[in-house]
This record gives C-alpha cells, structure tokens and sequence, in this order.
C-alpha cells in the first residue's frame, strides 16, 4: 500500500496545524495557499523565513515565454516554454525585536498556530517569538478579497507577553523575485516606476523583453498601512518599504493593518497603473471588519451551491472542501480570457495556463455547480485560439487543428517529443467537451457557432494524422503518447483511436444536423473520407480476456499487479529509471478506462467490468488525474471499496501528499475529481443522450451525503443516506428523469428507499 | 536524387580553392581541418575574420562536464554532458598593413587560395590584400607536427607587391574561447599563469571546477618566433601576445615563423608546464625546412602502408584519402587513453571522445592497417571502462555492464532517454569487437583476460534487460532505439534482439572454451538461463517477404521508396517534424543490414538479397555510418552500381555535405567507410571463423584499385584491375586462404583472372 504523508489536522472546514514542520516546509505552504481568481500565493509567511521554503506570488494570465531548454534539437518544437511567474512578493513584513529579526528558523518561539479557514479563505499565524526575556506573540491574518480582486488584506498583531519590546515592522512590495524553474536563471522583471503618497506606495515592474513576440506585462502593486505609526518610506531597486517602530511595553499589543491593491497590464495601461493603485486603495476604506464581513458572504454564496456534505467521515468531508475551495481560488470563471492551471496560484511546476485537464475534468463539474455560461467560457477560450492550434498542426507537417498540451495563447509551448508532439488525444479531449456542454445544457448555440468550426478542424487533423496499413487493411494511428504517459511513441493506443474515430463521427453527425446554421463547410469527398476512416479504424482488442487492449504490444509485456510493488518503489517515477517505467505494465492513468467513462453508453456492463479489472490492478494512479475516473467507474460496477479507496486518493491527494509532490504545489486541475466521484460515481449521475439519471448508493463509512446540482435551468438537490435517497427540485420547472434505471418526474421533492447492490469481488 | 554540395577541387592529394566562399566559411574550415592525434584545429584563419565562422581548436582528452540541460528531468538522466572543448588559441596573428586591419570579410583582396596537402598534412594559404595603393601579398603555411606531437608551425611570409607597407603583426596565444554548444553559455577556462623568456612567451590556463568529480585540466601553450624583428611582448586575461612591425618597400618580402608547444595536465603537471614548454621550444631548434622534411617522411610512412590507390576516378581517390587522412589526423594509436572523437578536432557537436563507431566501424579498419596491438589499445580501453559501465547499468537498475553511448570516464554522458536509455545496441557492438579482434587475428589473450570479463558483464545486463513474454512464449526486449534512430522505443528491433542473443550465445562458447584461463566465473544457473533465452528469443520476420522485420509493428507502416521523396524534404531530419520522422517508414541507416553485415557468415545469399531489396529502399542514409555497409552488401550482391553510388556517399560525404551538417564538423568515426567498402565491399574481404578470404569485383567507373593489408603478421598488397586481380605476399610466412571461393596458398605473389559477376536488378 502507498503510505501517505499527512501534515494538518482533520477537521471539517479547517486546514490547521500547530507544529511549524521546517522539514517539510514547502508541503506546508503548499497546502496553506490562498488565491482569488485574480491574484494567489503560497502559503508564506510574512516575515523573514531563511529555511528551505519557496516564495511564490502568481497572478493571472501574468507569464514569460521562456526559451526553451532542450538536451537536443528536435524539428517542431516550441520556441519557449510559456511560464507563470513569480511576481511582486507583497505580503513581506519583516519583524525586529530589540534589534533581533525574526526568522523562525533560528529565532526562539513557542505555539505556533498555522490556520487556513476554507468557510472563507483567510489565513491565520501566530507564534510567540522569545528573544532573550522579551517574548512577543506576532498574529497575523491574510486573505485575498473575493469581493474586491485587487485587494489584499493582511492584518499584524503583535502583543509583549513578558519584557520590553522594541518592535520594527518593515513592510514591503518587493519584486526581486526569480522562478525557481527558470530555464537559464534569468530575472523576469525590470523596474518601470515608484512612487510614494502620503501614507502610499507603488512600485511599477514589467517582464523583460522576449524574442516571441508576446507582449511584455507591467504589474503595479500599492500599499498603504493603518495603524499607531506612521511609516518611513524608503526606496531600492524593484522594492519600496516603509520602516515602522513601537516600544511596547509588557502586556501591551499593537495592529498594523497592509492593504495591498496589485494591477496589471491585463486590465490598466502602465502609465495609468500608480495612480489608479493608490485610487483604489482609498477607494477601498471599509474597515477589517467590513471587509472580512463581504468575504465571509461571497464565500458563504459559493459554498451555498457548491458544498457537499458528507456525514461520518471528516477525513472525506475535508478532503473534497479543500478541492473547492483550492478550485475556486484558482478559478471561479468571472474572466474569460483565464484558463485553470495546473498549479494554480500555489507554485511553478508545468508551466503553462491551460491544459487538457479543463475540459476532461474541470468542464463536467463546472456544467454542474455553475452557470453554463461559465463552461460556455471555457469552449469560446479554445475557439478563441482556433488558428493557433491550426499554427501547431503544421508545425507538426499535418492538416487542421492540434491543440496545445500546454499553453497560454494556444501556441504549444512544451518541449518534450513525448508529449508536445505525440499526446496529441487532448485534441479528442476539447471536442468531447463540445458534446459535453451541447448534451448537458441541450444548448445547441455553442455547437451551430464557434464549436462546428472547432470540430471541423480537429477532425481534418486526425483524418490527416492517420495511416492506412495495407497489411491490416485499418486506418490506424502510430507514434502517440496516451493518457498513460508511462508508455511514448506507441501505436494504436486503444483510447486515441477510438476518440479519434468518435470525433469524425460526431462531426460529421453535427454537420448533418446543423449544416443550415453553420458557416462551416465540408465537401461530400472529405465526407466520404472520414466516414471511411470511421468505418475502417483500427481497435486493438483481445477476444479471449475479453479487453480492448492499451496499444499493440502491450499485452506482450509481463503483467503484473500493483500489489506486487514494494512500498519503497512508490510512486514510480521518483524511484525507477524512465527505462523501467517505460518497459514496465504500470499505468500512470489507464487511458482504456478513461475511453470508457468519456463514453458509458457505448459499452455493456460486461466490457466495462473486464476492462476495469484487468487494468485497474496495473495502475499505480502517479497522475493526480487518475483515481476519479477509477472511482467513477468502480462504482458503477458495484466495487464500492475500490470506489471508496480512490476517492479518498482523489480528495485527499495533496493533504495526504499521496504522490510524494506536492511540495511543488497543488494539483488544481484534478481537484474536481472528489466531486466527479461523488456525483458521478456514488450517486451514478449520467447525463449522456440529452437524459439526465441517478442511481445512488453509500458507502459504507458514511452515513449521508448531500449536494447540489445546476441543471438545464433547474437547481436540484441530492441526499443520500443509510436508508434513503432523497431528490429536491428546488428551482426550475419540473423534469422527467431516472432514478435506479426508472422514469419518475421531477416536481417538487421526492424519496426512494436507497438500493445498494454490491459486486463480488 | 540528393543535391551535393562541393567547394572543393577535384584533385587525388589536395584539398583546393580559389575562392573565399563567405557563405559558407565554416564548411570550408571543417574541411581544411588539421589534427596530429595530440591537438587539432578547424580550418581558421590566422589573421582576425569577423564574417561568419567558427573559430575552434581542440586538444585529445581535454573536456569539461556541462551541467545536463533538459526540457524535463527523468530518473537515470546523466548529470552531465561531457564536451570536447574549445582551447587555447594559438594561430592567432593579427596583420594590419598602415594602420587597416586585415580582415577578409571587409578588407578589398585578390588572388585567393587555399589548399590543403593530405600527402603531409601542410594547409598554406595566401591572399594579395589592397589597402588604397598598397597591396601586399600573405602567405600562411600551417602543420601539427605528427612527429612532435606538441609542436604546431606557422609561416607567414608577407611580400609587398606595390606601394609602401607599414606593416604589423599581432601574434597571440589566446584562451578567451567559448564553446559554442556550452548549455549555459559558460566560459570554462580560468587563467592560471603567464610568462615570458627573451624571445617567448606561455600562458597557462585551466577548466574551471565542476560538481561532479571530474578533474579540472590544465594547458600551457608556449610560443616562440623566428624572423626578422624583435617582438613586444604584451599581456591580458587569458592571452599573451607579441607585436612585431616591419617597413616594407615594394617588391620586399619578409618571414616570420610562429612556433607553438602546448602541453596539458593530462601529461605534465602544470607547475612544470610552463618551463617544460619553454624548454621544448628551446629543443625543438631544427628549422622549418627540416621540420618539414620528417613531417613528409613521417606522412609518407603513413601512405605507405594506408593508401588506397584508385584508377581512372579522381573523386573516389580524393574521396577515401581525405578519410584517411582525417581518420589519422585524429587517432593513430599512440595513446592508449583516447579514443575516436565523433568529430576529432573539427567541431564540437555531439560531445563526448568514444562512440560504438570505434568498435562497429573503426576497428575493422584498424585491424587491417595497423599494429593489432592499436587494436588491442581500444579494446583495453573499453575494459578499463568496464566499473563505469556497471555503474550505467545500475543508472537504469539492471545487473551487469552496459557501456555508454557518449562518454569521456565510461560513464554515461548523454541527454535523451530515447537515446542513453535506449539505444543500448551498443553494448553489443563492444562484444562484437572482441569478437572481430580474436577472429582477425587469432590472438587469445585478450579475450582470456580482459575480454571475457567484458563479455561476461555485458551479458549479464542482456539477460536482465530481456523479458519472458508469456503470450508467445519468447524472450523479448521492449523498448529500445536501434541504430535507425529515425525509430524511438521499439518493441524487438531484430538488431539488438540478434545482437543480444549473439552475446550470450559467444560469451558461453568463449567461457567454456577459456575457462581455465579466466579468472572470469559463470555459475552452471546463470549459464542454463543464458542458453535458454538464446534458444527462445523472439526474432520478428515476414515469412511471406523472407525478411527480418526491424520491429513489431514495422510492417503496419506505410511502406513506401525514398525515391519518392522530393529534393526539398531531404535530409529528412532537416526538413520534417520528428513527429513526421518517426512515424514514417523510412530509415536512417537499416539496422536489419547492419545485423547482416555483422553476421555475414549466418544468412543465405537469399536471405541478404531479399533484405538488402526491401529495406535499402526506405533508407535515406541520413547516418554518416550508413552508406558503407550498403555498400558491402550490395557489392556481395552483386549490385555494383548501387554499391558504387554508396561508396560516393561514404568517401565524399564531407567533401560533397551531403547530410548538410559538415559546417558543425567532419563525420571522423565514419570516415573508415570508404576503405571498408573497397576492401569488405568490392574485394569481399572476409575474415570470419579465422579465415581470410577475397572475391574482388571493379566497379566499371575504375580501371584498378590496390591496397594493403596487414593481417596475422603479414603484409598483403591486393591489387585488381580490369583483367585481373594480383595477391602479393610482401611481408611473412606462406598463408592458405580463399579467392573466389577456391582455396589457394599465398607464397609469393599469385594472379588469377578478374571474375565479376553482376546480378540483374
């Protein structure tokens, strides 16, 4: 069995711990990151920290296109890996007492308290330091404004236990800061402007200039202070500072208040970004209270939806919060021209804004806790980059459209072979979300616009990446990359060829049915073509195991189960060599399976359950991706253990660090998949062909989930306990649905006794 | 057809221009390069140039560990990539004439030439520069002693043919050198010391330090010269220099001759370096004439034994004597601690001192032109290798040995898993050399000693690096790249499924027949599992095409002609995405001939011709080591004008660029291909089982072509003409060997008829 690292309490809303863990102090900023859509960071503290740790401030849509760093050329790779960057570290007070920094690394300090409340996103730290006899306890709070997403608020107080304090708080904007990942160790910012008002400051920086063509980003972050003192305001390169001191005696406290307003390029001219900053910062003259009253409601709105409630089981029930609340930090859909990435606000690791994760996993959740408009966003975002995946196609020598691994503009900016030119099913992936949003909303506008001209040329790509093999007498696809990144350049993985073959059906089906609405146009010879190509694909099956069979040479591998793996081999890829992996049978994520959850109606119960069991026991799910979909599938096959042992991976798999990175930040993009199991899986939620279905079950270590979903026009509610399954319509008209495989109408309210059928295993 | 690309003359023993070809000046330096084993230079210029080029001079041994750069990090990734580095450069003589400097991309100049001399290795150069009414002619003239190993001569001779000349001389020894593959763009050398004495002038520097253990090199060049004028000697970071000035009246002419000694920490330690190499100076008295006399004698001895005479074709003659004279320009053998550099002293690409070439392509060749003790040195050199060998084994967590793919230490120094982790053919190659030494030359010792604890190792990784496929009941290897590395982690390349039965197969012959002698052990277990997979490995083959298939799924490709092929997709690797490389059919040298050419002795002439047909089709040769083995085999096959136009590709692939790299350097490890086709190929040398045997064809372009061979202690003269082919015995005793298939004796010097047979294409 894997071992799990576990660094904070189990509590139902809290993320908490009392014990400052220097040797795993990255994992703990990690898991304490907030963020707003807007603006993010780790969880850092705001005083000096000299321990191994990593500074990390993010912004949205804020990047570099840094050159790429290959071993060896290859033709058609991308110029530049597109970065996030780490940018204006503001939350920096330094703290002195009586000449003393304080740095909890070397300083002396007792009850420390490290708080992240997911009710509302506020962060709270406090320790006492001890400096020969003075000891002080330093408490500060910090949250970013869901309300006002410029704003950053934090709050210090710092109160003399015993001994005489001679306290100095130098407080900063500070944009001396480098990635971590930085390709050649380059410095991303150069100083454009400062400036001080009153008890105001700003500091103006902008990226460097690139060889790509994309546009340099200016970012101004303001401040401005509320408290006993007035500040000293000092000056150096990209940083401004303002000194504040206090003598406090024995017992007595002080509160420094830092607001922060950080603009950018994105939505302010340079030129106008100072002024604007120190606007908005008097603009912004609620008190903390006030402040924190708004945050407290807009979080309470967004719970009111998206909350699901578990009952007897706090681990679980923390788990899937501290997927929301991270998910909606990260994203929560107010800018269309933003994307989910990867890490979010909370690190540097893969580069990039947007992945393939949205649509496969992000976009099933959103249609269900959002309004469509939200994931209506998400598919014009790819539409908006329709000639760019053109661009990356014939980088590739091919025709059509081929959607980036990883990107900002929709230029592909990653850099291994592997995966930039061979895991080319994400472009599968953009339109099975297509079909997704049109059989979920039954909105067809999407689809007769900008979608038909997104699956035309994804399909026009796939007609041209396949080759017909005169010896087998099938199309079929060489050279990819799967879901399984465990295996390269492979040929005719089952899950590429079957969503390639889906996407010239569903087009060429889309076309027929809105050929009056679309300016699209495809000749009756490229007609022909793909439904030749859709009649003659090549699926590689195994008749006597009764599988479809992962790529053509997979079953000559030796075959072995997970459970023979020895715990230190665990996760495999930071503890084999890339040779072993790649020749091994161990799946990162078992892409057969993922074809057939993205497709349910199309497989017998029998060809799933033969599937999942020979594949499942192979998977060592070292993809944060993997174990929702395995939970899904496990329990619509009754494997309910299974399901339960899946999602406690998926929810908690940052918390409990199953996969030994999250020191490097938190997998945002899968943090869906706790809700998808829940939905999806306990309570079996389909919405396939246009019908909307459940057939709930429990499990057994809980006593009662809940949880809400948005659908076509309708907010219903669905809890399910030991006994029963309960169905609310609780806004919109009534609906005719099924439940346990019957037809019932939906009207107001109505119970059925919970039926539970559990496989052999 | 391929285009050719050639700036050189046609001439049998030189290497000529007349035209400064400013476009492409680095392929003319790559061709004009000099080497004597000990140092080596690409063809620079020895006066300032500013126009494109790429200055670059190289001492044997002397590398520096770059920090590994790639895009992703994978376990069993080298720490390093070790890389031939650009030192001390010491040609440098900067000329200005009143006051202009000279320089030949801005400076008004006629009568330009250049030529190299392959008969002694003298490349001299002269150019008339016009400076408003005064034009001066220069003349350089160049060599590396090969007689004194440390010594390089320069003579610049400057004649005034009209007007006044002021001119001036700005000799330096400079080590300000970057090299232009460095992945960070670091400069590796740091100065160590300088001095002067009278009339020279050292300056020592060394590699700067590293983090992986490597030792940091010192190098001293020391430079004294000979003329008319006292030089003023100047000093700054990293270089030394002297001025010497001279009034020239027209029609006045005057000599200055820079010598050079240059000595590394690799034989001197560099407190000693500096006086050593002033003392060297001081020894080495002789004058230009005389240096030049037993540069002649010495290069004449080479010829006298290596040189391939070729009748009536001017261009294959030109063509295989600027091979030899690279090939020994880089390594003759008399030190046992280096080896054959990729690229020898003419660039920098590809890194690394020994590649699988020495032992597939160079040890042939050496065998029969040189000591078998030379030999017997690159052998040993590859034993004394053999810990860093296991620990690369252990790199990918595998028993036994497996040698790198590029390296300086043994171990591994490459960055591309498709690459180091997988194309471990190599491996193979290392046992296939002992095996051609001990056929060759009937000497044991080796193979008693050092050889069967080199096989036995390389063995031991085989047989753990294959897997039992229980499906068809046969060993496997996943995988792995081949030598067509147009194909990346295959699934049973028949090459290295062949290759590694082979190894286990001759290391239990070989164990079994030395026993006794070898300190070497192989439990009576290890050996029954050895043969069982030797007798159940799985050889992928087409009985309906009567061929080996190169791999699984080879044959499911879109099968088609490299005659297909437009002019502007060639080479391929220039021209196509490696997605559009990989997937298509076509092949970078054929990896199924090579096994064959290997093995020649275990295939039907059938078997080869039905292979040779099939695959060479497909092969675009765009591997420098390709064309000669087509060459072989199509020769034995009796299709000589495919082997004809192989031969050309081999001997001319520099001097003609036709892979369209040449500018990054010469293809020094394949430089052997043009004497293994003429002897392997049109004479049908054979030498396996310890039999010599020859079956000479002529290729219709050629009136005659003759050359020697040394083989177990005898000097053998071959030579073959239109109508007949002559065997003369010059050295030793009376051999029994084979001529078209009829034994004879050789005593003397025998004569038989010319029997060509050309088969029906």
């Amino acid at each position: 069995m894997k071992k799990v690292q576990r660094l904070f309490e189990i509590d139902p809303w809290k993320i908490r711990t009392t014990k400052l863990d220097k040797e795993n102090r990255r994992l703990q900023e990690s898991l304490t990151s907030i963020g707003n859509g807007y603006m993010g960071m780790r969880g850092n503290f705001e005083e000096s920290y000299s321990g191994d740790h990593h500074q990390g401030t993010y912004l949205a849509g804020i990047w570099y296109p840094d050159k790429t760093r290959v071993g060896w050329w290859k033709n058609g790779y991308p110029e530049y890996f597109g970065k996030v960057i780490n940018a204006l570290d503001f939350i920096q007070m330094k703290l002195f007492v009586n000449g003393h920094e304080i740095d909890l690394t070397t300083t002396q300090f007792e009850d420390f308290d490290l708080e992240l409340n997911m009710e509302n996103g506020v962060l709270t730290r406090s320790f006492v330091a001890i400096v020969g006899a003075t000891k002080v306890r330093f408490t500060f709070e910090r949250f970013l404004s869901i309300v006002k997403q410029e704003l950053a608020v934090i709050k210090l107080t710092a109160e003399s236990l015993s001994g005489e304090a001679e306290l100095k708080v130098v407080s900063k904007l500070d944009n001396n800061v480098q990635n971590e990942d930085s390709n050649y160790e380059e410095m991303f910012w150069l100083e454009k402007g400062r400036g001080h008002q009153e008890e105001s400051s700003f500091l103006t920086a902008q990226t460097i200039p690139n060889n790509f063509g994309i546009e340099q980003f200016s970012v101004t972050g303001a401040m401005k202070h509320i408290g006993p003192s007035i500040g000293l305001q000092q000056d150096d390169n990209l940083e401004v500072s303002e000194t504040f001191t206090y003598d406090l005696k024995p017992q007595q406290s002080i509160q420094l208040e830092k607001r922060v307003v950080v603009l950018t390029s994105r939505d302010i001219p340079e030129s106008e970004q100072g002024k604007k900053a120190i606007a908005l910062l008097t603009e912004y003259n609620d008190s903390f209270e006030e402040l924190l009253a708004e945050q407290n409601a807009a979080w309470a709105n967004r719970w009111a939806l998206a909350d699901v409630l578990i009952g007897g089981d706090d681990e679980a029930q923390q788990g899937i919060r501290f997927n929301i609340f991270q998910l909606f930090s990260t994203y929560y859909g107010e800018d269309e021209r933003l994307n989910i990435g990867p890490k979010g606000f909370t690190g540097e690791k893969y580069g990039g804004a947007t992945y393939w994760d949205t649509e496969a996993y992000a976009v099933p959740m959103y249609l269900g806790i959002s309004d469509p408009g939200i994931t209506k966003n998400l598919l014009k975002y790819r539409h908006n980059q329709l000639p760019q995946a053109q661009h990356n196609a014939r980088q590739q020598g091919l025709n059509g459209a081929l959607y980036p691994m990883v990107t900002f503009t929709g230029v592909e900016c990653h850099n291994e072979w592997e995966i930039t030119f061979e895991e080319i099913h994400r472009n599968g992936a953009i339109a099975y979300a297509i079909y997704n949003y049109t059989t979920y909303t039954g909105d067809d506008s999407y689809i007769q616009n900008e979608g038909l001209e997104v699956l035309t040329e994804i399909a026009r790509f796939w007609a041209d990446r396949v080759h017909y093999s005169k010896r087998q007498q099938k199309y079929m696809i060489h050279g990819v990359t799967g879901p399984n990144e465990y295996e390269n350049n492979i040929n005719n993985n089952w899950y590429t060829n079957y969503l390639a073959a889906w996407v010239l059906s569903y087009t060429l089906e889309s076309y027929q049915k809105h050929q009056n609405q679309t300016s699209v146009s495809i000749s009756s010879k490229e007609q022909e073509k793909w439904q030749d190509i859709v009649e003659h694909m090549y699926f590689p099956a195994d008749e006597e195991l009764g599988i479809f069979v992962q790529h053509d040479t997979f079953l000559d591998k030796e075959l072995m189960s997970a459970n023979d793996l020895s715990p230190e081999d665990r996760p495999l890829n930071q503890n084999w060599s890339w040779d072993k992996i790649l020749r091994s049978c161990f799946i990162k994520q078992a892409d057969v399976l993922q074809g057939i959850y993205f497709f349910g109606d199309h497989f017998t119960k029998e060809e799933k359950r033969k599937n999942f069991e020979f594949y499942e026991p192979m998977t060592v799910h070292e993809s944060s991706l993997s174990p929702s979909i395995h939970a899904i599938l496990a329990a619509e096959l009754g494997l309910i253990d299974k399901s339960m042992e899946m999602y406690q991976r998926t929810a908690r798999l940052d918390l409990d660090n199953y996969n030994n990175d999250t020191d490097d930040g938190l997998h945002i993009t899968s943090m869906t998949g706790s809700w998808l199991t829940i939905v999806q899986g306990f309570a079996q939620m389909k919405t396939t062909g246009g019908n909307l279905s459940f057939a709930p079950l429990l499990p057994k270590e809980w006593n009662q989930y809940s949880f809400h979903i948005n659908y076509r026009g309708r907010l219903i509610f669905v809890s399910v306990n030991k006994e029963e399954v309960k169905i609310d319509l609780k806004d919109g008209s009534a609906l005719a649905m099924m439940l346990y495989g019957k037809e019932i109408s939906l009207e107001d309210s109505l119970t059925v006794p919970l039926e539970q059928e559990e496989a052999n295993v």
